[in-house]
Order: structure tokens, then sequence, then C-alpha cells
């Protein structure tokens, strides 16, 4: 199976757009002609959608725009190797996510993305001024040591600020945080930090966001520090150290199995929603191709950036239709490289201010014994690597000489069902609007891991808000005739 | 409501046996005359049977023994204020019992035990030799440094030796350190640790563990190590730090509504069983006042120290009744005392090894303005508190001079449908019987938090094995007639 989404590059084959992957569903639907009623159209199969349309225990129908699940994250298999195209690291410490891999025994199908074992096993500190090179060590002393003193703004780095990272009331000290950018927060504590320090710290948090420092909530990245447990080994161990060995595409096609088991399922890929009408008594929901289906209830995981490209009937409330226009500033550029240079299978990398490619390190060894190195841009010196794949090249080789033999990434920017990553917010977009992205809307749950209350942005946080909106859905149906 | 369960002290009204309990269940039962054939029955209703009963998705008949919910976990509100009979804290690292949390929407309804800004505020070391008083920055640096000793097995304080503490798969590292007692691994460390750090290493053990030093698995303990982040802090914030405002109870119950609220819930409370017979085509269950039932599936739910108080037809596997023969070690004296003294809303204290209680602290303050203190004793000098008031009374001012006016506690021990606290194993039980444990046989399935993998003992492991067990039943009936 293969997915129209994501390009690869060899020299051989030059650019292809479309990748193979483990969760393009094939037959792309299930409708008959007879389908037209449910008791919830669920829009969308990113994880949020799949989660809702698995718990929910109703007739469901699942509407995709793309043909294949798992949204913002998913995985290509080339050639035996997983490549992940966007949402890839887990953690036990993340409970929507963990409880899924311990409920589907998938706790033993993680690996480790780094190995420290191998041949060039350093920290290269790319800076307009040349490369410095350290060990692994002196760079988890130096960054540990940075995003400390970003994040210490009560004396207990972060602890007292925010001592419920869960909570779904942001206190009057997060909302200050929330009105500076992470540009404010370093200008704060600039005269603290050594040049290396300051180079680490904003290539960090660029990682983070995938904006600019600017354009960067220092609330949001304190939100990230705080379900890390506040500190730089728990945001390695959290966000960019453990994986799944077979793809996320492995995780999420249970997901889609199991809820296909349950002789529940109705499901459309490839049919995107053009609009929605509650109409009091039920919803309508009208796709591209001029198919009309109606539910009593209607779940739209729709990411906040594309979400007015769907016509709503009534309109958003204010508050929606502000921060949909607003929307987040993630442009993350992803791409992963096969290289056959084998002793950089243990380098981590930051290659900044200059650079489009900020962050890189070795994340694992493809079949044929090369390295697989991923690297991560963002708004800063923002780029489309399918557009010059020479200059994409020249980005990896910003960290380090390297011999890249293939190229494979999603161009999240052009993506016209996604317009970016995961979310990250300009300062105030969640003061003012997080609950109104939360509200229901009469028939309407709008459930989506941009506006999550824990791991918002992550798997983690599209799982909660899928469970959530299906006990929703639930609790509006209980004791009601169902279809 | 009230439950049988538990005792209440007052110097006023003296000893009385059950308390007031928001999880006995009104009416005891909603069975029907009619109702003798189920998809699944499910016979426990602690978190374990609850989840399984919930997500089962099914026609579940839910059989318990006691008159009320929860199990191990239950709440006792007296005048307006909880008191945790058994589990208590939960924490958001813990996936299970966090994605039910975030769930039901109960983030914010978390408190911390902890008030470290009132009088006596200090943590108190009741040796043999009298008592030591140390503030709680110098109590959190010497239990840092104790239990760091013991954990350090690899030079890296356990991080090489258990890498992904909720793996399925016991390691021969790990089954190395489950053959050693912690008693065996003090003896090699001994020389190492001051006089007090050794007291405050073999307390925190057996709070941990309920036994002694000598029947408590080394392995069991590095697994909470590393389950709680391989650090002291990680331990404190996992394992006694945030519970419910509203008790445990309060939560429970939302499982229960839910179950119920789905029209496919049938249940009986105080309706212990007798006996379980696979009959290859269904199971049938008959309680102790001999009426039977029968699913096409169940679920034990029933813990390890009373499974062989059920006749199971056909007999138990080799490795299973083995087992259930040698159960764990867990006798954990828990009792809660209401005192007038207020200052000692902040202390932390130990008494070991001459007393009763090893571990106690300020736990909150009763709507009287009185303080609340936890205590908790073991097998080591073990008592069961409703049999000497006067020595339980004694036992508390082991840490410290107080004025008792209340004390509440489950004693757990005698109770005939525990036979002890939460799991914990003697050296060699997991590594020989885990696998035993977890396995089903024919049509039943064999569910509990004792043998959970990740949080094994916990709420959160209760939570993992009722949704494993829900998924199994699902699995198996997928497709099938359902009743």
């Amino acid at each position: 199976m293969a997915s129209k989404d994501g390009f690869s590059w060899t020299k051989a084959q030059g650019l292809k757009p479309g990748v193979p992957c483990i969760g393009a569903i094939e037959p792309p639907s299930n409708l008959t002609g007879t389908d037209s009623r449910f008791d919830v159209i669920v829009v969308g199969a990113g994880y949020c959608g799949l989660a809702a349309a698995r718990d929910a225990s109703l007739k469901v129908l699942l509407l995709e725009a793309r043909d294949r699940i798992g949204g913002r994250s998913w995985s290509s298999n080339i050639d035996g190797y997983p490549y992940e195209m966007g949402g890839t690291w887990v953690y036990w410490g993340q409970p929507n996510v963990w409880r899924e891999i311990a409920r589907y025994g998938m706790q033993d199908e993680l690996e480790i993305s780094y190995d420290f074992s191998r041949g060039i096993n350093k920290y290269l500190l790319a800076g307009a001024q040349g490369t410095q090179s350290f060990s692994h060590d002196e760079e988890d002393a130096m960054m540990a040591s940075s995003l400390s003193k970003l994040a210490n703004v009560d004396g207990f780095f972060g602890r007292k600020a925010i001592p419920f990272p869960h909570s779904g009331v942001l206190s009057p000290e997060a909302r200050k945080y929330d009105h500076m950018s992470v540009a404010d927060r370093i200008a704060e504590i600039k005269s603290d930090l050594t040049p290396n320090e300051r180079l680490g710290v904003e290539a960090f948090v660029l990682l983070c966001s995938g904006g600019t420092l600017e354009t960067t909530s220092f609330y949001e990245f304190l939100h990230w520090w705080a379900l890390s447990g506040y500190s730089y080994e728990g945001c390695i161990s959290y966000l960019v150290k453990y994986k799944f060995r077979g793809g996320q595409s492995s995780f999420a096609i249970r997901f889609f199995g199991e809820a296909l088991s349950s002789g529940n399922l109705t499901y459309a890929f490839s049919r995107p929603v053009a609009s929605i009408k509650d109409r009091g008594d039920g919803v309508q929901v009208t796709t591209r191709d001029e198919q009309t289906f109606e539910a009593a209830r209607m779940i739209s995981a729709i990411p906040l950036n594309v979400l007015s490209d769907v016509v709503f009937e009534p309109p958003f409330s204010p508050g929606r239709k502000t921060a949909a226009k607003i929307g987040h500033v993630n442009q993350t550029i992803k791409v992963h490289a096969e290289i056959s240079d084998r002793d950089l299978r243990s380098f981590t990398g930051i290659s900044y201010p200059h650079n489009g490619l900020i962050y890189g390190f070795g994340d694992g060894e493809t079949p044929a014994g090369n390295t697989h190195v991923v690297a991560f841009g963002g708004k800063h010196n923002h780029f489309h690597p399918e557009d010059n794949i020479d200059h994409t090249i020249a980005a990896f080789q910003g960290f380090t000489p390297m011999n890249v033999e293939r190229l494979v990434f999603h161009n999240w920017s052009r993506d016209e069902f996604a317009k970016g990553a995961w979310f990250f917010p300009a300062p105030g977009l969640l003061s003012t609007y997080l609950k109104d992205m939360r509200a229901r809307q009469g028939n309407i749950i709008f459930a989506c891991s941009d506006w999550a209350l824990g791991w918002r942005s992550f798997i983690d946080g599209a799982i909660e808000e899928g469970a959530r909106a299906a006990a929703t859905v639930q609790g509006d149906l209980a004791g009601r005739a169902k279809i």
C-alpha cells in the first residue's frame, strides 16, 4: 500500500511524490449505497478521530480527506525500514498514548532513537563562526544548564509556576508567561547565558515550536517543560527518545483495526469534507464530491490551521473563528536522510542560526547498514525540501559533511489538510482562546490535539481528545434510541 | 451510604466497625429473576473489574463480595473529610489512571498531601536511640542519597538495569535482582550508608512492600524506582503526593456510573463467589448463596492472596496454583489519626526499627481545623489496630507526642477478600510465576493489578489489567452472536 502523501528522493530515481505506508487503507471505503444516517460522524482519521471512532461504541461514519490514517503522525516503510513523516516519539509518562500501548500489548515494540556507541560519538555545534565538537556528556551539561535558566522563572525550575501541567485552568501566572514570547524571556536572561548556551537553548526551543523565537509562546514551552518533569533529561525521554520499531502506522492501524472489528464502523478515505450543518435535530456533513451524510452528533477532528477551510453552519463562535483565523505557528520541516557515513550514527548536532535545518541526529541504521539521520527546521530560514534538493542536501551538510543517498519527508507547510506541523501557539492564543477552541457547539464536538489539556500537540493529546469526544457523545446519546 | 468495611474510633464513641462510603452501592443489586446468561461475568468490583465491566461493551454481570466498589482503594467521608482506606495517590505519569482522570475531566480535582508551610515543619527520625530533627531539605538530601545508593546497581541508578520499566519481559538482570531480597542488597552496600541513611532506606522500602527486608524482592523495589523516574524526587511525586480532594471513591464511582449508564451492566454486591466452572462452551459462576450465572467468558479480578479461596474447575495451571499458594507478602497497616496538634500538619517522620508504625506524615486538615496524620506499618512489628487502641495510639506517639482524637483504618490483613494490602512479592515470585499469573485459562481471563506489567500493585495497574481483559473478551466475541 502507498499514500499520495510525502516525498522520497534518491540520485537514481530523483524526486517522487507518494511513499509506501501500511496506514493507507484498502479498500478506501466500506460505504454501501444505503448508508446515510449514523449515530455519529467523525471527520478526521488521525489519532484523535481514530480513538473517537473506536471508543464511541455507536454506529460511526469516519470520513478522512487523505488516503491513509494517522493525520500528522504516520510512517513510511521503505525497503523494510520505517521513516517517521510526522509525530514519532512516545513515552510511558504520556498517559493516553501509553494506555493504548499497554492495551495493545506493544510495550516491547519500542526502540531507542539514539545509539551513542558508534563512530563519531559527538555533539556538533555548527554556528556562524564554524563548528565546535563536544562529548554527549558535555552536550547534556550545556543543554541542562541553559534550559534550566530559561525555565527557572520561580527559583524552582518552573515547579511553582506550573504545578499541575495537565490542569484545565491557566493560572494568572501562566497567562503572564503566555503573553511573553521566548524571545522576551531570552532578553531577560541573556546575560546569564554563555554564547554556546544561547545557541543551544534557541535551537532547542525552535525544535519544539517550529516557529520563530518571537512567535513562540513562552508559556507553551514551559508547559512542555513541566510535562517532561521539569528537566532537560526529562525532555529528552519524553520528546525524542523512544519510537516504534515498526513505525507509527503500526500503532495507528491497531485503532482502526479494532474499530472495524466491532462491526460499528463505516469509513471513507480520500473524501474531504466541504461543509457541516448542524440542524438542531442532527448534523449534515457534505463532502467535496457532494455526498451528504447525517448523524445525531458530529466529532470534528480537523486541525486548527485548516478549520476555516470547511464551511460550518451555524458559523463558529467568535472565539473559535478568531482562533482559527490566527492559527498556530508551527511550520516544522522534518527531513530524513539515509547517508553512507556509518560513523555518524552517534552524532547529534545543532546548525544555527544560519542553516535551514537546525537540529539533527542519528536516528537509526537502515537495512543496508547506512545511517539514518533526521533533521528539523521551521519558520526560521524556512524552505520547501522538494523545491531544491541540492539546497536540502546542503542543509544536512550544515551539521557536518555527509554523503546523502536518500531523502524522505512530508512537507507539512504545503499540506492542504494540515497547513503546518504539530500545534504551537504564538503568544496570547492559549490565554484568550483555549476555552473557545475546546467548547462544543450544539451537536458538534471539536476534538483535536491542538487544544488538548495535557500533551497538547502530541499523539497523546490527540488520544486524550478522542476519548473526551467519544465520552461526550456517549453521554449525550445514553438512553436515547440509537441507529 | 456506609460500608461494613473499615473501623473508626473516637474516645466518645469507642471502636465502631463500618464507615460511611460514597462507593457503597444502593440498591445492592439490579438483578432480575430472569437474568442468568451474560456475555461476560466480571468477578470483583475494584478498579480492574470496574474498568473491565465498563470497557467490555457487552452484556456484563459484575459480582462483588463486598458492599462497595473499589476493592483495595476506597475512601470514607467522615464529617465531610475523606480518609483513604487503601490505595490513595495518583500521578499524571501513571498512564492508565491519568487517562481516566483526563477522560472524566477530573484534572483539577487533585490536591497535594503535603503542606510544608506550617508549625513543626520538620522531618523526625525516631530511632531506638531517640529522636533527631531535620529540615525537609535535609530529609530530601538524606533520602535521595540513600535510595540512590540502594538502586545504583549499574552506575546509572538503575537506568541500564531496567531501561523499559513497563516491559513484559524480565531480563536476565532483572531476574537476578528478583532472586535477591532488599536485605541482601543492603548487605552489599551497608558500609556505604550512614546510620541515618540506613534507617531511612529500610523504612522507605518497608513503606513500599509492607513486608520485611528479607521478604521484599529487590527487583520489585527497583521496578517501582524505575517507574518513578529513577529518583527519590520521582518516588515522592508518583507514590505519595497527589490525591483526590473528594477521595478515591469519588473517582471509582465514575467508572461504575458510566458502566451502568450504558444499559449493559447487571450487578450484585455482597455476593461472594464460591466456585467457577469453565465448561468449554461457557463459564458457570456460583455464588456462596448458591445462585448460578452463565456467560461466554469470565474475568476474574480476584486478588492473588484470596484466589485459592474460590474453587476453580478445571483447576489452576500448576504455576498459578503455586503462585496463589505462595501469595504476596504485603501486610501493610495504614492508620489515619485526627489529632488536635495543628502544628504537626507539616511533619514527616520515620519511627524504626522499634515501632509498629514506621512512616508517618501530615496528610491534610480536617474541617474542625485539626491535623490529619497518616501512618504506615507492615509485617515488621505487625499488629492489628483494632485489637488494642492504646497500642495503636502509642504507635502514633512513636513519631512525636500527639493528641489523637480519632482513628480511621481498614485492617487489610484480616480482610477475607484481600488478605493483605497491595501486591508485593517475595524474592523469586515474579521471575517464576508472572507469566503464569497473567495467562488465561480457557474462557477465564485473570486480570488483577497484582500481575500488571507497568504499575503493578497500583490503581494504574488495576486499570491496565481491566482494559486488557475487556479487550481480550471483545476480541474473542467479535463477530460472534452476543447475548
